[in-house]
């Protein structure tokens, strides 16, 4: 995934493998970086560090942890803990970050609604792209306030799938659009297709003052080929094959549109011309 | 506009004066910094400027000219020529350029579909949310490139209308960005609302290989109170008002949809929680 600023050079090159599903979906969630995907944490972090480098940090839903483990390299006093719902991620997330050489970092099931700490533990709690997927966003967001420590900060950055825009605009892309919107918001019961643009009104509604508040906003772009092949081939591999697909037909996607998408996505990788674009949203709140 | 990166701290403060129709439509255009709507091109520009101080830039449809007099402020031993189909925009320019201290600036008019200049002219040769109000768009850029020298840069933003999103998601905000939609699209014969994802199809399809061109992609949004006074002043002051609302008016547009969109708007600049984001597609080509 490129960024503004940060750019995706240093991402690791995976070509799709329309077999391997496991390893191209992986290879979308791995790929990302405090840089790429928390740019607009570093320059706080870095005051935080500055006054003081054993910064505590909590990665909230931090999955495979590429994230946790990048963030846990800019604070080599410090420390991370990486907790998510699923423990069975933290296996991965462990090598993960022995592949960054992040051993300041610790891992633990935990859920964004119960978090497993006292209060005012952390100066830093951070998510991305977590609170999209349940419900009751503003209940996390006090629970990682919870936790945070006085004068510390909260940081969540939200993808807004309603904002998703492409290139070449065929029939085809938007079939496959619509398709992920679905299986994202039917997803685990709850999930929220504008979470970015909304990012801002839940920070609000979980207490802080809007002068607490420093809103940005930016974008994920797969533009490059090998970043196209990363996103379209999570696509084919794992949204438009196997249990996934399964599902889909039970629940009444056609198998003509499933193929026309995986056309589209297949050709979408290969245009010299194709991108595709979605806002991110995202707040820094100081407790 | 705030921008990722560049902030809109610079910018001057104006407040919403309902009724002083140009100041506040001036406003939002006057604003534009080469910091806030070309920081894509500025460390290419450093580079080429480090190679020879005397860079020649041509900014395209530069209107009131204030990203072209930020440019000229960025190559102090270079010169920067600003055109506009419209002569009648150059005092205001002119105006606006002493007011940033540039003195190595001249104006002219000028068409981007026929350029008066030479062949291999200039260095670097720029444009800002030009071609998504016209017609030709390959044309224009092709244009742009003949007069660009082998080696030298063409630069073009073009923003998304149709990636806008937006916080409040009132009915009457819907009917906002219909209204300011069709009165972009419909300008002048030509337009495109979806400029920014086409960009680099449009820059494909004149000429350039995909290695010359470095595609990338940012947001406009409007957060802080003082961004959403000027952005929702000019849709208020302009767009809502004056000539512009009677020859919507006339054109079938209902006075009371009219009316429900200035209500919108000023919620919209009171609220805490609102904000408006908008895609921008950029590339730099290389010739």
């Amino acid at each position: 995934m490129a960024q503004d600023g940060p750019a995706s050079m240093n991402l690791p090159k995976v070509a799709v493998d329309w077999e391997d599903t496991p390893k191209a979906a992986y290879s979308v969630f791995e790929s990302r970086t405090a840089q790429n995907c928390a740019a607009y944490l570093l320059p706080a972090l870095q005051s935080l560090k500055d006054a003081n480098p054993r910064v505590a940090l909590l990665d909230v839903g931090a999955g495979h942890g590429s994230i946790s483990a990048t963030l846990a390299r800019l604070i080599p006093e410090g420390h991370v803990t990486a907790v998510d719902i699923n423990p069975d991620v933290i296996p991965r997330a462990k090598v993960i970050a022995e592949s960054y050489g992040a051993t300041n970092i610790s891992f633990q099931a935990g859920d964004i609604h119960k978090l497993p700490f006292e209060d005012n533990t952390f100066d830093v709690v951070h998510c991305h792209q977590v609170l999209a997927h349940g419900k009751d966003q503003v209940g996390a967001l006090r629970e990682m306030l919870r936790v945070t420590k006085p004068g510390g900060l909260v940081a969540s950055r939200e993808g807004d799938m309603d904002s998703e825009i492409w290139w070449p605009q065929t029939p085809g892309m938007q079939k496959a659009h619509d398709y992920a919107r679905m299986l994202i918001t039917a997803h685990g019961g709850g999930g929220c297709s504008s979470s970015g643009r909304q990012l801002l009104s839940w920070a609000l509604e979980a207490g802080p003052k809007r002068s607490q508040i420093t809103p940005s906003y930016s974008v994920w772009h797969f533009t490059e080929k090998e970043d196209k092949e990363r996103w379209g081939g999570g696509m084919l591999n794992v949204a438009l094959a196997g249990h996934v697909r399964e599902r889909a037909v039970k629940a009444g996607v056609k198998e003509e549109d499933l193929d026309e998408m995986r056309e589209a996505w297949k050709e979408w990788i290969e245009r010299d011309d194709a991108t595709l674009i979605m806002v991110q949203g995202e707040v820094l709140i100081r407790k």
